[in-house]
């Protein structure tokens, strides 16, 4: 994976919030640069593995002497006990990358794992996840590419990158049918249209305005169940959204939608558990 | 809350991943600035309020014409449905602004509503459970606070505001004692002398080389049972820490320690559901 | 107009390459801060006028005693000898700022002008004239903004907000029909598949495939003749590329087709006259 | 020629700005990095070469796999068809640098081929072209750098590197001899004293004052034609300005001043035609 | 003074460093924001006053309800015991601004205080002291300021901002002559051509070149004796430079030179006594 | 020494501030890249050195055909007349880097040489000399570790790694007694009790409430000799500080304290002389 120069930044912050007035504990108990080291990244429990290269590159800001072997690819689902990747150099600069290394490898390796759940929860049927833009801040571009390496897919990348009329556009356009022809007028082209809609009502002025995709928010199943069928022979794909869980994926799955988007999966993915552990 | 230089560029970081290419949809539904809107932040759930302060910034940065109403004082422990603050601005910005908004806001509170779960947990001993470095990179110092307004303390801030021995510096010293001991000659005299056992024969040792707080990690409770007055008794202040919960905290508290530290807090803190609506 | 982070990093850019060493002049001749000015920014040829909330924030980020009153509307064109705007404050402050703030106003203004004589060259036809990636580099937020006041609109804004599958994608997949099929199945489906073709044959190929824009490639306008009507049939949106001039943009446009690619609005647009003129 | 921290400012802005959010197109329709690539960047035009080290430098930047190999020095005059460098790459990063390491390449060759243009049609004179402050902001560095190697010279490089009286700072000083006298006092010893004169009245005043150097601002060619040689008997260098065109500066440099200086070599240059060809 | 986007980066840097991680202490002793606080700034040691503006823009930074009140001009003498200017503003971030806003203040002062003893050295002669690029890394604005506030004068900014052939060129290019000859062809018009000689024959040599200034370097005063004079007849102007102290400011002023070049006034300048007392 | 995000920045604004507009000189006097240089780093003066890894790290951002060869370990003690270390490279570029070098080198190196002169003046007693936050803004990290390369130790960080009760804060709670108590509630566990202490009746106070350090301010040697043991009977560690020079540590040291402060090893070291030379 390329590092943007976001990533970068985010890295910079990262190194000196933990690292930026040296490690004290270090200095104090080892001399020099404490010597040759070899440590084992390991996962301790099952999890999908993402951010080896973001780790890469926290420890080469670190030191040019630490050397990071990755064991395992990207987006590879592996059992506790697993060792991933190996750190290899000096002790001190080890330690001094160490919790950050980890933190960018738990949080991103959480992701694709949570990605991984929604994925396997709507296997067999057509939908696929998607991702929000409910990511953390500073984080877009590493947690989207998380989602992928699980095995969703991705949503727009910011407001620029895709064009979605929701509730509040709506309210401020006169109603859907107005905000729909406004921007299928003004919108740039290689973008698709497409709209919000809470009811059946408001699916049909979308369909008749010329919505390709609509988002059926916060709707009950059965009214999904009338919805998405009535959607596509609109012609229309078919997203589906609104407090989406792992509990409720698959059921939505399975009523034919094309899409269903979970803030889930990157706003409250756990932390998968990686150690590093010097051998 | 003053933001730091490093927030600041967080908050930076996170416009640019969101609007840096605008808004496609307001540009194409909306006219100019789409006139005066109001727009109120309401709690979801109940949670404790944490990054009003971002927030505000976060939309000072997106336009200087949208103002941000307090309703509710940081740490707050509110109840669904309840209006923590409202905002007010052209309806352009303040919809450019509402995500990167709400991240912050979800994200602080969610990490302050964890908080408070564990000091209620606590409730009544003499332990106060602290943080750890595992926070979001790029997060520390907003993660910090955020704990402190649920209710629990902060452990050190980075590498260097805390000395801490860990087993990988006892591994590369030689054992404990001589890590302590360089420790006590070579460390910044502001900082008290901690060193992570874990056993009781560790512990022992730590005790007779003037640790003044040992981290028992990973003991069981039957072994904390005996650890802990054995510390106390050496004259040193007692951490606890290993794969504390929500579900292990309070039985370890009952056991007298003086502090119990638990990355859960902010690596796992599911985020708190706040939503921007608009009146 | 918001400014980005990105913007004002690029007037940050600006200002210290140009006074981050003060100025040796007015320090040497004036005295003080040189007593409070009066000038005028005065359009010196007909122009379309964009820029002007740059041009403020230059003048705010040299002083904040600047103050720069808006005169004339973005967008508007205006004629030889038009006052677009005057900028208050002490004379040494707006002497530094002067330089900085025309060649934003100069640049920006000239893409929008540009733009305008692109507009212009396709009025009564059903084609609307887009912007390129062809923009200089550090500044492609503004000059697309630019291109929008001057009434022409934009292709995507980067390589995240728009798929357009190019020659050397498809030479990489094997042929036309592979890339569609593919960017199909693993697109954001946010947005349209868009592709290059060079050829009826690849046309051809490109629409049984079912791309939703065509990008006609330096085509002569006789194949063009024949591409255009062939790809609407096929339900194709139409995009024409390629050279495309202000002396061949109207012939081109006659032609029928949905957009008109010209990368000249941005690259090789001449600066527009204006000065800033102390009275 | 060595990258200062602003260029590589500059080019992290130019990289975020058009992939920072990926590309999406390569993601959908290649798999991995693409595979091995080779590209040659070929001269679509007669041009004067400049940026291949920009070029290096931004591909670098997007993967330390991508390898510029240089085939032209720069400041070369090529033919249309010229080899002038080639990339080799996996294509996928390299695609993704190629619109950006364009930009700069077609930017900056087009400077240096104007500069050309310039220095061709004042041969055999003695005057030598100078660039302005009149550069894009942002890019003063290698604009600048581009005009030598046109061919061209570098005025001032930026107001702290020169000093030069213009009629805003006269009026406030009351007078050309009252600002030329402060400026002896007062300036930095390294620097000449040059003033703008707008009439051979100016001129005189500007002499009996002691300026070194004169700059002849918007004078018609019969009053240049006395105030060169006038200026000379007076011991001060003469600079001409002030619309300076590619169809009037062979006139004015036959009148015998020592500078003419342009803004239209860096502000009106057309960008170089340029491609990247995959092979 | 304006604070350059350099200066503001110098600003950002400093309080991250001191206090990026909050303040412990006023956050433990310390309840909200501590309550309205008046403090004054109090020069302890006669100084001559510079950096108020970068102290306010400092504090400014910390809370924008912090306010700086200016007593005393820059550039002021005045006596121990002297209030130069007044801080206002909640107890916590006056705290928290303190010691940066100090360090600052003490340093500038510092080399003001230099600057003016160098200058009153020099007093009743022709001679005017100037500074060199021997200045702090991060701060040459800001001590060039100071040193300007102290009465002494500018030498170049930066090796952009005058020339000045010194030995290792003249090594290089074979000779004072050759170097002199290379420079008046191939410099920017703007600027005086100086030459650094080391004897009296380099000083002919130079003068027989047109050298405009030459810089006596490391001369004995018999030798300046003779060499004064000399390059004053042949034209020049005349820098003295190399180990200048206020022990032999005096004696070599009074030979008669141009300008004293000595580093001393910025790197190794003492800092002035300045506390911040709360009343 | 690694080097933090945070000093790179430094480096950056360095390089900027010097170089930043290129090298006026070097290019008019020699061509390209002025051929193969070798030079040598000489101490001029006796000095502790300290800074070559930043030299080094100079030296690469200007070009990386540069060199930079240790020969000299840091913290190490020498002579006048030592080549320190080698710089090899092509002259244009080693010129461009020498100055900033040489700034940093000779900065960190005085901060190393004072720091050793105050570590000898209390050799073979039981004090320690500390660092204070009086440091050059900007250089926090770096100042602090050329302090321990020449003898003495740390004080705290910054103002989150040290807690450090001062005649403000006690001020502001309503004497010692209380402010300690409350720092012993509510401080991080890390962080030992540090308290300023003006007098006996102040110290007193201060032991009782259970302070761990304490620091004597401005105490005459008088006051200090019954200061130091009545402290040491109550418990506690002993700092001492309050204008403490190379003239006054000796005393100070022999009457026992633990540690002593002096601001004077940063804010006022002067410069040591190194050099550059070609040779």
């Amino acid at each position: 994976m390329m590092l943007t120069p976001a990533m970068k930044r985010l890295v910079a912050l990262a190194l000196e919030e933990d690292l930026g007035r040296g490690d004290v504990t270090a200095a104090a108990v080892l001399d020099g640069d404490g010597g040759p080291a070899r440590a084992v990244l390991l996962a301790k429990q099952p999890l999908v593995l993402f951010g080896l290269d973001v780790a890469a590159y926290v420890c080469a800001e670190v030191s040019a002497e630490i050397r990071v072997v990755r064991r395992i690819a990207d987006g590879t689902l592996v059992a506790a006990g697993t060792v991933v990747g190996e750190v290899l150099g000096p002790a001190v600069p080890v330690l001094m990358a160490e919790r950050t290394m980890l933190n960018f490898l738990q949080r991103l390796s959480g992701v694709a794992t949570q990605a991984r759940r929604f994925a396997d929860a709507v296997a067999g049927t057509r939908a696929r996840v998607v991702d929000t833009r409910k990511t953390t801040p500073g984080w877009r571009g590493l947690e989207k590419a998380a989602v992928v390496a699980g095995g969703c897919a991705n949503h727009r990348a910011d407001l620029g990158s895709g064009l979605l009329i929701k509730d509040n556009h709506i309210a401020a356009c006169g109603g859907v049918r107005s905000a729909v022809e406004r921007a299928r007028l003004r919108a740039p082209h290689p973008l698709r249209i497409e709209v919000e809609v809470k009811s059946l009502a408001e699916l049909d002025e979308a369909l008749a305005a010329g919505a390709e995709i609509v988002l059926l928010d916060n709707m009950p199943l059965d009214v999904l169940a009338q919805a998405i069928p009535r959607a596509h022979a609109g012609g229309a794909r078919v997203e589906v959204s609104g407090g989406v869980t792992l509990d409720t994926v698959g059921a939505i799955a399975r009523l034919g939608p094309d899409l269903i988007s979970a803030g889930a999966i990157t706003h409250s993915a756990p932390a998968a558990d990686i150690s590093l552990d010097f051998t």
